[in-house]
C-alpha cells in the first residue's frame, strides 16, 4: 500500500497533470461507466463527517472529509482518500484527501479556464482568498499567461499570505494587486473567479462591468449560497456546470432556474463540452458563467493519477499491510 | 497519523487487551453514547464496498470493506480503518481492517467465553476453520485453560494449516484434534463455536448432544444463514445476542422468532448481561446459546485502544500528512 503526502503528491504531479485528469473525468461522466451513490453524511453536533464512494472501471476512491466548524487552532476540514484496486478490492494507495480536494477542485477551474478563455488572456481576479481561491489562481496561471492577478477578500489579512504563496508557487513574473473592492478587482481582468461560501452576491450587479468576461464560481455548493448577481445571468452566452449536480446543489444556478432568470435548457455541461470537440473554439467570447460544486468521480481519476504517476517517479511510502 | 500493519497491532495489543475492549463496549452500547448510523452498501456487479462510520465520546472510526467473492489468488475481504479525532476531526490512525475485524470479532466470542463458561472449561469445538474460527479459538484459549479443541470443516485440507497456526499462537500445551463431523466434534466439548456461512444448521439437532454446553454463533450475519439447529432452542436455559441488531440480521435469531421457537423477550443482550454485575456467574451454566454479528461500534473501541497502546509502545509508522 503507497501512503502519499501532501508533499509526496506535489512531487508526483503537476497542475496540469490534474487538470488533464480532470477533463479525463468528463468523458468517464459522459460515457456513463461511473457508479457514484449519494455520499454518507453524518452529523454530530455541529460537526459532520462526509463519506465519498465511487467506482469507474478503474478503480474504486473513498473520500472521507471530516468538517469541525468550531475548530481555532486546527483547520476546519480533514480529509483522507482510500484508493482500491477495482479488480480484487485490495488497497492500492491512502492519500492526503485535502491536498487533493484542493488540487483537483483548482484543476476543474483550470480545466474551464483551458476550454472558455481565450488564448491570451493575461488577467485575472480572484474573489475569496482561502485555501480554494488558492487553488484556482494556480490553475488558471498554468493553463494562461497570466500577468496580473487582482485579489480581493473582505478580511485584508488573508491578502497579503496568499501574494507570498502563490509568488513561491508561480515561477512566470506574475504581479499580484490587492484591490480594495471586488468591483476594482474584475475592473481590468478578462476571468473573474469567486471562491468564498457567501450568502449573497460577491459581485457588483453593473451588466456593463461583468460583459466579456470569463466567470467561474467555485464557493457556492449550497441552494442557500450565491456568489453571482442577477444581471450576469441576463448578459451571460454561456451558462455552463462541472455535472448535473451542480444545478440542485449551487444557489448560483437553483437561485436563478426558480426566480426564471434563466431557463433550464440554457445550462450546458462541461462533460459533454468537452466531448464535443468542434465546440470547444467557438465558446471562447462573450460573456461566460461556469459554475463547479465538484464530485466524488473527480476524486477517483484524481486519486488513481496521483497514485500511478507516484509508482512512476518512486515517490510515497510503501507500507505492508 | 500512525499507521499501523497488521504486525503493528499485533505488537501493541494482546487478544486479552481487546477482550477488555469489547467489554468496555458493551458499557459504551448500554450507556447510549455514541452514533452509529446504518452502514452504506455500495454494489458493484458481485463485488461490494461497505462504509460503517461510528462517533463514540472518544473517538471517530470509520471502517472501509470490499468483499470480492470472485477473487481466487487475492483475499476475498479487504478492510481499513480510519480513526480521527473527536474534538478536532484529525486522522489520528489507520489501521489493517482485516486484522482488527478478526481480532475484535475473536475477542467478541473471547467476551463470551470470559462472562457465560465455566471457570475451568478445557475443551473447546470449532465448526468452521476459516479466519474467524481462527480468531475464535484464540480468544477462547486466551480465557479458560482450554486442553483440547475438537475441530470440524467441510474442506478437510484447511484443518491442518489451521492446527498449525493455533499451536504458533498459543502457548499452552493444546491438543488439536481434527474430527471427521461436527457430531463427533462437540461430543466431548464444553464450548462450541460455529464460524461458517452456512444456510442450514451445521450442528447436530439431537437435544442429549447439545445439554449443557455453550454456543457461541459467529457466522450467520443474514437472515437467510443458519448455523445453529432447531432443538438447540427448546433446551437453551439463555439465549444472548452482542447487540440488538443481531435480531434481524441473523437467521440464527430471526428464524426460531419467526417460527415460534423462543420468544422475543427469552433474549438478552451482553450489554445487559455485562453491565449488570450480579448475573455474570448465575449464568455459567446449564444450556447457553449466544449470537453475535457485530457492529461499527466495537471497531471504534478496539481501534482507539489499539492506536493508544501503539503509541505507548512506539509501535507503527508515523506519517506526515
Amino acid at each position: 500500500m503507497l501512503f502519499l503526502s501532501e508533499q509526496n503528491i506535489k512531487e508526483a504531479v503537476s497542475m496540469k497533470d490534474v487538470i488533464d485528469a480532470v477533463d479525463a473525468t468528463y468523458s468517464v461522466y459522459a460515457s456513463g461507466e461511473f457508479q457514484m451513490p449519494e455520499r454518507m453524511h453524518v452529523q454530530d453536533g455541529d460537526n459532520t463527517l462526509l463519506l465519498m464512494p465511487c467506482f469507474t472501471s478503474d478503480a474504486i476512491a473513498t473520500k472521507l472529509v471530516t468538517i469541525f466548524p468550531n475548530n481555532e487552532t486546527h483547520p476546519t476540514l480533514h480529509g483522507l482518500v482510500v484508493l482500491s484496486d477495482n479488480e480484487t478490492g485490495e488497497v492500492k494507495s491512502v492519500l492526503n484527501g485535502s491536498f487533493l480536494t484542493g488540487m483537483r477542485t483548482g484543476a476543474i477551474g483550470g480545466s474551464a479556464v483551458r476550454h472558455l478563455a481565450g488564448e491570451q488572456t493575461s488577467s485575472l481576479a480572484v474573489i475569496g482568498t482561502g485555501t480554494q481561491g488558492f487553488y484556482q489562481t494556480v490553475a488558471a496561471c498554468t493553463e494562461r499567461p497570466i500577468e496580473h492577478i487582482y485579489l480581493y477578500n473582505r478580511s485584508q489579512e488573508k491578502i497579503e499570505a496568499f501574494k507570498t504563496a502563490i509568488l513561491n508557487w508561480i515561477d512566470s513574473p506574475v504581479q499580484v494587486h490587492p484591490m480594495s473592492s471586488a468591483e476594482e478587482a474584475i475592473r481590468d481582468a478578462d476571468i473573474v473567479i469567486t471562491a468564498t461560501t457567501s450568502k449573497e452576491p460577491v459581485l457588483p450587479d453593473f451588466p456593463d462591468l461583468l460583459k466579456n468576461k470569463l466567470f467561474i464560481g467555485i464557493g457556492s455548493f449550497q441552494p442557500t449560497m450565491r456568489e453571482f448577481p442577477q444581471s450576469l445571468y441576463s448578459i451571460a452566452d454561456t451558462v455552463m456546470v462541472d455535472t448535473e449536480h451542480a444545478i440542485a446543489e449551487s444557489g448560483d444556478i437553483a437561485t436563478p432556474l426558480e426566480e426564471g432568470w434563466i431557463n433550464k435548457e440554457a445550462i450546458t455541461t462541461m462533460s459533454h463540452h468537452v466531448t464535443s470537440e468542434s465546440q470547444i473554439y467557438s465558446r471562447k467570447n462573450g460573456t461566460i458563467l461556469f459554475k463547479s460544486t465538484g464530485m466524488a468521480l473527480f476524486d477517483v481519476v484524481v486519486a488513481n493519477l496521483m497514485y500511478q504517476k507516484a509508482q512512476q517517479n518512486g515517490t510515497g511510502t510503501n507500507l505492508s499491510l
